[in-house]
């Protein structure tokens, strides 16, 4: 593998998002099996809803599409092994775990943080877009909460989850989770492996035509 | 496996449904493995879409995840080796495809018609809701094609078509392709093999209790 460009797949994700959960608690461990490298891309799915002319998820608006999500999520957290308890709330508001994901996404403590935070809604049913939620996750992990909250809450930050979500919906996203391996875009859990083998023999291909 | 209920599992499919085509045409194969039977379930998405206060396939309406699934279509049907060649008319207007399906739907030939149809749709890119086509799908099976096409269109076999969608709606059914397994509902293609799963274990699990 060329070291200068190692395999990378980007996952775009949302902490309110089950699905993209569900991807949070395998993509590290099965990217590895495959020698690719995550990029974790925090966005928001409001604005992207809103901008189809949605003030939910789908998942609310589509009631008998919401009714079999659940069901269809309880047998993919089993299938998976991943822990699940319906959420009482749905969807539940993650701004400020998704800021402080933003803040973190080029850090090593990125995904602990995420499957973390994501934990904490789908698994325990609490609430997430709270100061209390975030420091317990961010100090579980021996992080520095309060400062790390406080730069995540400052105009700069946000203004960067804006730009990375403007981002997000220019290159066509329109759900979560969303992988990219370069430009080639695979929606859903369903298709991390798939992603995977894309990203992983793109690198491949690249090599042996460089 | 008790003879007196033999393992099924119920297709709700659509000829104008890319996703059904999919299924259809890795159905049989798959099912036979599981040891169960399947049955055809014609079905009209458009007054389910309808009921939802949309005038076309989500694909349409929204128009990113439209270009999407083009994408991911080809990439599954490559994957699944199943032939695919985008549709320059999306989607297609299937009714008297649909109504023959109707009237076929515990017949020998459901699943061997279904495919045909599909893969002019879909692999050939012709329009289907015509007599020519379906003549010449039901012509190379060597079945009478002006009797069908004649009991299709049928006031009682339109209201039975009708009735089926009516009751697809009253199950939940939002989209398509969907499996049923006793009363758990699948959807999509991709858990295809999951529904084939559940189908074959109930039935187990039936005899061993029984």
């Amino acid at each position: 593998m060329n070291p200068a460009q190692p395999a990378k797949l980007e996952f775009w994700f949302e902490c309110g998002s089950p699905y993209s959960y569900l991807s949070a608690m395998r993509i590290e461990t099965l990217a590895a099996r495959h020698g690719v490298t995550v990029a974790w891309k925090p966005f928001l799915l409001g604005p992207i809803f809103r901008s189809f002319g949605w003030d939910s998820s789908p998942f609310v608006l589509q009631k008998e599409k919401g009714a079999y999500a659940m069901r269809d999520l309880a047998r993919e957290c089993m299938k998976y092994g991943v822990p699940w308890q319906p959420p009482t709330t749905f969807p539940r508001r993650a701004l400020l775990p998704m800021r402080v994901a933003m803040l973190g996404a080029d850090e090593p403590w990125i995904d602990e943080y995420t499957r973390r935070m994501m934990q904490l809604n789908f698994a325990v049913d609490r609430d997430i877009d709270t100061p209390d939620a975030v420091t317990e996750v961010l100090a579980a992990l021996n992080l520095p909460a309060a400062q790390i909250i406080e730069a995540a809450v400052s105009d700069a930050n946000k203004q960067r989850l804006r730009e990375q979500t403007e981002t997000a919906q220019r290159r066509g996203v329109f759900g979560a989770p969303m992988f990219f391996a370069g430009d080639d875009m695979f929606w859903g859990n369903d298709r991390l492996e798939d992603a995977l083998r894309e990203a992983a023999s793109a690198t491949t291909k690249r090599w042996r035509d460089g």
